[in-house]
C-alpha cells in the first residue's frame, strides 16, 4: 500500500476508496429510483460495469467520474463528497 | 465523446477534465511551495507522472486521486472542488 495511505490510515475508514465510491454511486442511483439497466441506458455506460463499480471492483478514472457526475447532475466534488 | 458529455457540453468549460485536474494539482502544489521533485518524494509518486498529470496527459484513477488528496491534506471532494 502507498506510504501516504499507511501514514494516514487512521484518517480513512478501513474500506478502500473504490468500495466507498461504489456505495456512493449505489446510494445516488437508488435515491433516483434508477435501476442499473436504466442508469446504463441513460448514461451510455455498460450495465455490468455499473454492477462491478458498485461492488468496488473498479478503480474508476476521472473521465468516468465526470460522466457519472454529469448523468447524476452533480458537480464532481458533490459526487465525491464524504468519500 | 460520450453522449452525456455532448448533451452537457454547455455545462462544462471546453477544457477536458484531465486538463482541469492538472491545473488544480499544479495550483495546490505551488501554493505549498512544493517542486514536482519534492512532491514526488513526499507522495511516493514518480516525478514524470506528476509532470504529465499537471499537463492533463493522464486520466488519473480514483486511487491516485486519494493518494494526492491525502498528501495535500484535503478531502477528495476538496481536492476536486471547482473541477
Amino acid at each position: 500500500m502507498n506510504d501516504l495511505r499507511k501514514r494516514n490510515s487512521h484518517a480513512k475508514p478501513h474500506q478502500d476508496v473504490s468500495t466507498r465510491f461504489g456505495q456512493r454511486i449505489k446510494e445516488l442511483r437508488t435515491q433516483r429510483n434508477l435501476t442499473q439497466v436504466g442508469m446504463a441506458r441513460e448514461f451510455g455506460i455498460n450495465r455490468s460495469y455499473i454492477s462491478q463499480l458498485e461492488r468496488g471492483r473498479k478503480s474508476v478514472s476521472l473521465n468516468t467520474i465526470e460522466i457519472l457526475a454529469l448523468g447524476l447532475k452533480l458537480s464532481i466534488a458533490e459526487l465525491l463528497s464524504g468519500i
